[in-house]
């Protein structure tokens, strides 16, 4: 379990880069590469983006970790309640 | 990134058993067996029981996995702060 708390700590960290923010083009490289099987369309740029905007709370056009965390979260529950 | 999702899923369902909640014997198994790096003190069931309280939004004395996840998601900022 703490393994792989630690592995979503590092991956935003990987993709935020020195901001400790995920931009459009680090999000759209986050989901590509991190959740092609969790997420449909993940090449579709557009849905992408959508996506990034419904999660990114303060409307700033970047995510935070907290915001990021929320994805996680509703990644996770919406796995368990399909399991 | 979606394996580490789907650990912290398992671990949920594996100690949650049938009712799909995390009693108090239960949660206690998950910290002791699952945390106790992250968190110390975890073999001290009376702290334990506080923390569990203190998650149990809806003081049933039981933890669902939204819940849980909330536990989740303060280790994963914690953890993000700490490094």
């Amino acid at each position: 379990m703490e393994s792989a708390i630690t592995k979503l700590v590092d991956v935003f960290k990987s993709y935020a880069g020195k901001d400790k923010l995920l931009g459009k083009k680090e999000f759209q490289k986050l989901m590509q590469t991190e959740l092609k099987n969790f997420i449909t369309n993940t090449e579709n740029n557009k849905a992408v983006n959508e996506l990034k905007d419904k999660i990114d709370k303060n409307k700033d056009g970047k995510l935070t970790f907290e915001e990021y965390f929320c994805l996680v979260t509703q990644l996770a529950t919406n796995k368990y309640k399909l399991q």
